[in-house]
């Protein structure tokens, strides 16, 4: 015995001094793994030869059975190559590359009676992914997770797109600095948004965007954030140094772990190049597949909405009633109308019809069902059923009406934040929807979390969102979530589950505004983990139009074209009201054209917080569209061609800011123009400040070229 | 202005010193509504002149709104009466009696913008229950519940039957102590209880029973306990006083209130003779009629189950296989079986001929899904998913084979405490039930709760459990629910929750055994807020019958027999092994033959913690049937026969504790003998020190009567 003991020590001394390194399939990454002082596993990440993450520590902190953090011996090291595509079933390309080296450490703690954990790490050419896993055991099959301690320690002070860390929302505005300016900002940073629970440590969320001085563009993230709380990003600023910082759940626990079971990864997309971010998949290829038999009845939608209206002026309200006290079986009929509910059967059919005639897959209707009265900030348990109309929205002839238009009704699911409220009702509500011709829901989760303690992004409420996702999937129905955690990709594996809105999105711009680089920011963050259901469109910028008030969303309105294509989405919205697409028809054809899925994607330029543009193949079809996008500086876009077919022409559609144009005056002066291009053209396009470009380029016979020119 | 301040501040003056007085229909009870200095509403109830509870405050203390506490004043009292009677779907009689004087004394809040909540009083002859109501108003529609400060201060240092303040478990052994005892007594009395919170200060739980050294019996409960959490109530040991001390949630609130709301009533039961305390309706008086149209599928049930194979010697398990670490979805076929499982098809089919064999309506069956070998203490929420059987449990052939008897199976629906899971689950649980015949259910919640941190008692729980009966009779379904919250009479609202536990009950024979004198207390404690499902019948009561261990039921059989008439439920179990009763069929007689629905009931002797003597008469038969036990003692029960219709002899059957049997020395010797009795016939019957005696009365032909002597 003593001699094998002795025996293992020689072994665990040799494993513990040798480092394991792995590179990436274009060698420009490479993976450290190593054991230090102690037997504390360490990682440390470099991009051509330049630091990355600095040695940083691994490890999980438990509650109830010894920590894995220290006394870790290597018991094994595994190494594997991957290199082969899969196709999404709706996505930014038609198929997708897999490509990474992967090692597999195994630690054992042998005082720990010889538990063992592992560490899988994937380096892609894009960036790493690394994650725990439990493997069941004898010794461990229930454990749960104070803290986990993974360290990303970076090598500068970055300049850094953030915003504050919080456990309820993502709906902060982005604040750009260096790493070290952080903690005199946050304060500011951190404005009010509902239900929000800020950290009180310094901490920001992820994504998090960086750029070092010397060029190099880190995004860090998570992917296939499964069972587990989210992650934010513990911050010392002085040091640069960033540490895993969880959602804690109504008891201060973080995580409940039955073996087997893992982390989600932990993802540090990394190049020289700011485009190679945005064209990463490396957080998809690290999602399972989805496991879903049927995907034929998932296909992306071009939709409006009964929705912008209860933004502008107080023009019309999810509520039918003037009450401030309802109840869910209160009799709808005895509510005092408003006279200005906005979900009536009326305005929907005329939604309905102006999406037939526009070729729009689909009508959100908001606030028709009751409960709008005092649905907000009461912690309220009961405050929507899901299948009890108001009395003025007949679901029966909408049903009926849609159909005969070809169109669908979208359904909405507002739970206030009241998750068990809304499980406990699941079942109905989808049935009512299926019943009722609805094949999407729009689900919100404005408020504070009902079961009280847990948060928006704690494990009990990740796993509700997946339920949800899941049991829609029974139902065949097709989930765009708002106010829910950030997402991780896990749209690969329940692709029903098509759009998140988690961030800041167009509904701000009728709340104080986004800034004009905000949308260049996001592709950078919240967009890493997934599409966003951004409600692009806005064509009457200007809000002070309906009456009152001075907002304004502050962008050009070629800028909002420009957003069917730098924000990726197979969930597109037109978000303004139709009679404002009516004035501007030349403009609304491009939201009319443009594709909501896609073959492949070119990004062709690009800076976080300045600019983004990008061109995408419309799928199955010889279709392209490009969009281009500014900060508050004007600048001139370059769009090359140089996807196209070549020896070809085709024909290009520009949607261009006018010469006087800004997002704070002349935003809807534009043009648009026709010209003929093939794959060796290039578009030198002025963007206004706050502005953008969009083009389409179809197909087109002879007769139709007939008198363009060439760019 | 001056001048109607001033007419106020009369008006004030002169209802703050008038106290409100009204007595009961008997005019034995006096209860007097009183503002003190300062606005506090106080109350106090007296019997026949004796003070039951003296000046106790009223109020409500709140987190958010100013506190219902104090500067009120009364605007409003209104006296009215009630005497009418009603019918239970089932019940102890036929008809219920509803008779009493109310005060409705409304309160204002001049300085809180002149708020108003409401006090109503209702005075039964057999005690009073009250209740806070908070009307819509203007200034009045949210609130958040801090502590109910309801106090009842006790006249003296009263005996009291308790068990310590828990917001987790009732499942304690009771303690007979005096009040001023409590504190030495209470650290032996918390025992381990599986899931326990006990309360850190000095609190017991309520139905809590006492006897004043002047012979008064007082119950302190509650009635409808309905979206508001369950009470505890804190102690004052040196001067008597008790208060409420509600259940917390998640975050510590105590309960989430929309006007119009209301307490559950606060209820004193109270009379100078201990039957008067088992004979009260008061707390179903005080609850809804039931708001089901149809309830015609709501019938009292007699079983037989596999269940008490599992606590013998570990004859057979719950759990198929041996592995100690299982997930929801893992193939059941791939476990390895541990070659004892209990819920096999075989098993059950046995069952099933037993149940056929002997007239009972219904087959138990526990272990029959998957996830039992891990299903105890990981706080784990995928723990059971309702719908999965054990590879040796076939449904679709069971449910041939008891529709072939005429026998149902009765499902189980263990939830670790997992609620959340169980409500995700829930209509796919029922529509499992429905679709292979099932038309009742056994649940249970033996664990910590998921949502994590709330508790059994608190108002989300409280509302589980009311949402899982609501969403059974969608199914029509009847419930038997485990480890809930204790009852407190909403069985009148919802029939289908046919029986709870919610108390130490026959399971706990097996581990450590229940004291002689428990099943005496029961009855003045658990039994007032509804039927328990103690599941009696235990013929063998000396477990080391089994080959192991030194376990032994504390009771003789026949008090077993008692059981099923001084426990009342229209659910009650024959809990042994069928062999067993195989081996006494003469006694087995009883039980076959003992009504569980009632047309009338008298309770005939009864002393809290020693003895209980009760008869009741059959639902729509002329047949009577008579439980009497004892505590430890030895005694002699006095059975008068005097409910019999006048000048008729009827066959009584008596199963009497032989001469020389005892709890813990011959259990099993008894005597069964049949005597003609009349109205006027009253039996002397010995009951063995923890022993009891059990009498059938029928009506028989002459034939039948032949030979038999008169009592």
């Amino acid at each position: 015995m003593r001699r094998l003991a002795l025996l293992m020590f020689l072994c665990t001394f040799t494993v513990l001094v040798k480092a394991q390194v792995i590179t990436s399939p274009d060698k420009n990454l490479t993976l450290t793994f190593k054991l230090t002082e102690g037997g504390v596993p360490t990682y440390q990440l470099s991009y051509k030869k330049k630091p990355v993450i600095k040695q940083s520590r691994l490890g999980i902190q438990t509650q109830d059975v010894p920590s894995f953090v220290d006394g870790f011996t290597v018991a094994d090291t595994k190494q594997t190559s991957v290199d082969d595509s899969w196709n999404p079933v709706w996505g930014e390309q038609k198929t997708i590359r897999n490509n990474y080296n992967e090692l597999l450490v195994t630690l054992r703690q042998e005082e720990q009676k010889g538990r063992h954990i592992r560490v899988r790490f994937r380096l892609f050419n894009d960036g790493l992914g690394f994650r725990y896993e439990f493997p069941k055991q004898q010794e461990l099959n229930y454990f749960v997770i104070k803290e986990e301690n993974t360290e990303f320690n970076l090598a500068g002070d970055h300049k850094i797109f953030w915003i504050p860390g919080d456990y309820d929302t993502n709906e902060y505005a982005y604040t750009t600095s260096k790493i070290s300016e952080v903690p005199q900002l946050i304060e500011k940073a951190t404005i009010d948004v509902h239900a929000q629970q800020p950290i009180e440590t310094l901490a920001v969320q992820t994504p998090s965007m960086m750029k070092s001085d010397d060029g190099l563009y880190i995004n860090i993230h998570e992917a296939a954030l499964v069972n587990y709380p989210a992650m934010n990003l513990n911050l010392d600023a002085d040091n640069y140094k960033m540490s895993a910082h969880l959602v804690p759940d109504a008891v201060g626990n973080k995580g409940y772990m039955q073996t087997d079971a893992q982390t989600p990864w932990r993802t540090v997309v990394v190049s020289d190049k700011a485009t190679d971010i945005l064209a990463s998949n490396l957080i998809l290829n690290l999602n399972e597949p989805t496991a879903y038999k049927d995907v034929s009845w998932i296909k992306p939608v071009k939709y409006i909405g009964v929705w912008w209206e209860y933004f502008v002026a107080g023009k019309s309200t999810w509520a039918y009633g003037t009450e401030t006290n309802v109840k869910l079986g209160d009799d709808p009929s005895k509510l005092t109308p408003n006279g200005r509910h906005g979900a009536t059967t009326e305005n929907v059919k005329k939604h309905i019809d102006f999406a037939a005639e526009n070729g729009f897959d689909a009508v959100l209707v908001e606030g028709w069902n009751v409960g709008w009265e005092d649905w907000f900030g009461n912690w309220k348990e009961e405050v929507f059923d899901f299948t009890t109309p108001y009395p003025d929205f007949d679901v029966k002839e909408l049903q009926r009406y849609a159909a005969s238009k070809g169109v669908k009704v979208m359904m909405h699911h507002e739970t206030s934040g009241s998750a068990t409220n809304y499980e406990r009702r699941l079942d109905k509500a989808f049935q009512f929807m299926q019943d009722n011709g609805y094949n999407s829901v729009k689900t919100g989760y404005v408020g504070k979390i009902i079961p009280r303690g847990e948060h928006h992004d704690s494990q009990w409420m990740v796993n509700h969102y997946i339920h949800v996702a899941e049991t829609a999937a029974d139902y065949k129905v097709m989930v765009n979530s708002h106010e829910a955690v950030r997402p991780t990709g896990l749209h690969r594996t329940y692709p029903n589950w098509i759009a998140q809105e988690s961030a800041r999105g167009t509904e701000f711009e009728a709340m104080g505004g986004l800034a004009p680089e905000h949308a260049t920011i996001l592709p950078f963050t919240r967009l890493m983990g997934g599409p966003m259901d951004y409600t692009p469109g806005i064509f009457q910028t200007d809000l002070s139009y309906y009456g009152t008030g001075n907002q304004r969303v502050n962008t050009t309105l070629v800028k909002q074209l420009a957003y069917y294509v730098t924000m990726y989405s197979p969930l597109q919205m037109a978000a303004d009201l139709p009679e404002n697409y009516k004035r501007f028809p030349d403009a609304f054809q491009f939201i009319k054209d443009v594709a909501v899925d896609w073959d492949d994607t070119y990004v062709q330029e690009a800076e976080p917080g300045d600019y983004v543009t990008i061109a995408r193949k419309a799928k199955g079809k010889n279709e392209w569209y490009v969009g281009g996008i500014t900060d508050e500086n004007a600048r001139t876009a370059t769009v090359a061609f140089d996807y196209l077919p070549k020896g070809k022409n085709y024909i290009a559609t520009i949607y261009a800011d006018a010469k006087d144009a800004s997002w704070n005056k002349n935003p809807q002066q534009y043009t648009v123009r026709k010209v003929l291009v093939n794959s060796k053209s290039v578009l030198k396009q002025p963007l206004a400040p706050g502005g953008g470009v969009a083009v389409s380029i179809k197909e087109g016979s002879k007769q139709d070229m007939k008198g363009l020119r060439k760019l």
